[in-house]
């Protein structure tokens, strides 16, 4: 088995399902966690457990270059690696690239870049993203897409999302001829170390969980439509990547700078040809009314670094708006951060000490930051999952926010 | 009631016992982790209590210039501002002002200094450290003395010991006029905020647990022997300090400077004249092999920075010795980070991950460090305490290290 998607419930455009994966269930819609390097930044794993975190993105990218992909490997994958038993993505390193790498050269066949860390040279394609992305191990891994810079003509959209579709069959060919090669795939070797007890083995031979499973257990590897902020070139590049047949789609190069009213319309528009039974995976995407938004169009998944970066900085979350705790205004504040939320930072500190601590640049002010807002993110999502299973197919895009936890 | 002390076992010098304060008891010999800006940097304070916390030491000087003593006693006290329910001292600002200040000026009345944050004045004396302290709210406070500086003369010596006498007179006198003014003392106010609901009430009226417990919830004063490096100094001073009578006795004005040896002739000289049936403190000490010798010695309490700086710097302390985790050897090194050790760092991670976070200077690695050393610390001291339970005056010292955990 790869992955297997399955419907629960259907409200408007919005549903919600279950992702089964080698490394456990994903309840959907779903928001991921990004942890970068192996790490999301401040947060040990049994608290991201424990905060609801179901699976976590990797950057492809980032592990290229440290730890490495051969290191790696040898812990058995990501999973192993960082001890996270649930499951993990990881994207293909095209965002990257074309994000951090202001010196990239893109040809048809790949994309030469300098790391960001020593200036030394690398070159990715949709062969070797694949090959890193099967070392490292992740359960969802991505196809090696090229992020369409914005503002861009026309000729430029349509030269880079056809480059982007045939980028796209040669990352299927490679994952398909190489798939069995996933760390965890094989057999573990006796001394891979404490740590791995704890990695759960894939569940490979456990087939009674679900009727589809069958077969060594694989990753499962995602499309990406691009298509600039063209709608027309976005129906070409999501029929051509579906034609080529993928257990997921994404719809990537959105929030690259273009309006808010203009991603909205993309995606909207995109949704539209991408198959109802797979799972729809929207990318970078985005500020809690947004990931609630875009479940209500009919996304399934979705990633952001701003609940974990917005932390570091101070900006937290909560059901009453964006607070800004460096703020004078919370000195002396007694009351939690949101007093709708039952997370654990929630639960025991005053926004005064959250103030001090930020006031202070404490570390630990980076931490419990860190740890409300990806709970606020992931609470977030259980009420709009909630809401759909309830058949609000409209009004839980309003009535998410206000109401307290159940 | 203040405190009590009742002592367990005694095995040669040493002895274990229990410190019975208005937010918890205390098993000594014990190790206080340093929580200087109202955090024990890095670690949630969850998690601090999961390692077995049973006190930590906050700094006056620090939390004096933030948050500001005004707005720690507008919470409950530092237990209240911070959501620490377990005991807590505080140390009386004048080892900071000697250390963060070189443009100090001392007088007889008090101390001059500038703060390290903005340069602005302030005056630190018996009395304002007393009233800072009683406004923070620990259960044991520290009179205020002066740290003779390192290497000093025998007249400047005496000068200084003679100062910090009549400093910790000044220190009593004010503290029983004033120590009813401690914040959790009174009746709480109703509208203290959420998160005073999980500050226990101080024990004032359980008067069941304990038969010394009488009267209203009261801090504790220890009084601070100095005398630098000389012995008759020390002697006089711990004389002088006992003359005036004070519910446990601090060393002070060690580990600045001078070597190792000097150290504990000072320390073992100097607790001959302490009373045997008080807490005995030794400030800012040691490393892992100092806290147990200092405990094999007589020393109840000891605190210090090194486990946490040294964890934020990479430098981990193990039952197998220091490691550095810095280094390349760890890269791929698939076992835990101390074999012999039960913290959920040990428990859950490699090595290799470890290196990885603090190579990739990722914020975890100082959080995950910081847990595992503060673990290793407090796990040493339980070793030291059941080693003393079991009557092992000297053995102690070399088994405490190579033995498994119990």
């Amino acid at each position: 088995m790869s992955i297997s998607f399955r419907i629960h419930k259907d409200a408007g455009k919005a549903r919600t399902g279950q992702i089964t994966t080698p490394h456990g269930e994903i309840e959907t819609p779903i928001f991921m966690p990004v942890g970068t390097v192996a790490s999301v930044k401040g947060v040990p794993q049994d608290i991201l457990e424990d905060v609801g975190a179901q699976i976590i993105l990797g950057n492809t990218y980032h592990l290229y270059l440290r730890p490495g992909v051969d290191t790696v490997r040898k812990f058995g994958g990501l999973h192993g690696f960082m001890s996270w038993r649930r499951a993990i993505l990881t994207d293909s390193g095209g965002f990257q690239v074309f994000s951090l790498n202001e010196l990239r050269k893109v040809t048809e066949e790949g994309v030469t870049f300098r790391s960001h860390l020593d200036g030394s040279s690398h070159f990715f394609s949709p062969e070797n993203s694949m090959a890193a992305q099967i070392g490292i191990g992740a359960d969802i891994i991505m196809a090696f897409d090229e992020c369409t810079e914005y503002p861009a003509d026309r000729e430029r959209m349509r030269a880079s999302m056809e480059m982007t579709a045939r980028w796209a069959a040669r990352s299927k060919k490679y994952f398909e001829e190489h798939k069995s090669e996933v760390p965890w795939s094989g057999p573990r070797t006796s001394d891979a170390g404490p740590q791995q007890k704890q990695v759960p083995r894939a569940a490979r031979n456990d087939k009674s969980t679900d009727d589809k499973t069958s077969g060594e257990a694989t990753q499962s590897l995602f499309g990406i439509v691009q298509g600039g902020m063209d709608r027309e070139l976005r129906k070409e590049s999501a029929e051509r990547t579906v034609e080529i047949d993928f257990p997921g789609y994404a719809i990537g190069g959105l929030s690259v700078g273009e309006p808010r009213e203009l991603t909205r319309e993309i995606v909207e528009s995109t949704l539209e040809h991408l198959p109802k039974d797979k799972p729809r995976y929207l990318m970078g995407v985005g500020t809690p009314e947004e990931i609630v938004e875009y479940a209500s169009l009919g996304v399934d998944m979705m990633d952001c670094v701003l609940p974990t970066r917005a932390a570091r900085h101070g900006l937290l979350f909560t059901s009453e708006g964006k607070v800004s705790i460096k703020q004078a205004q919370y000195a002396q504040d007694p009351g939690p951060l949101d007093p709708n939320c039952g997370c654990r930072v929630c639960q025991r500190y005053s926004r005064a000490y959250l103030r001090h601590l930020y006031a202070s640049n404490e570390l630990l002010a980076q931490v419990l930051n860190t740890i409300h807002n990806l709970s606020f993110y992931l609470d977030t999502m259980r009420r709009v999952r909630h809401s759909i299973s309830l058949g609000e197919e409209s009004r839980f895009l309003s009535g998410v926010w206000s109401r307290p936890k159940p």
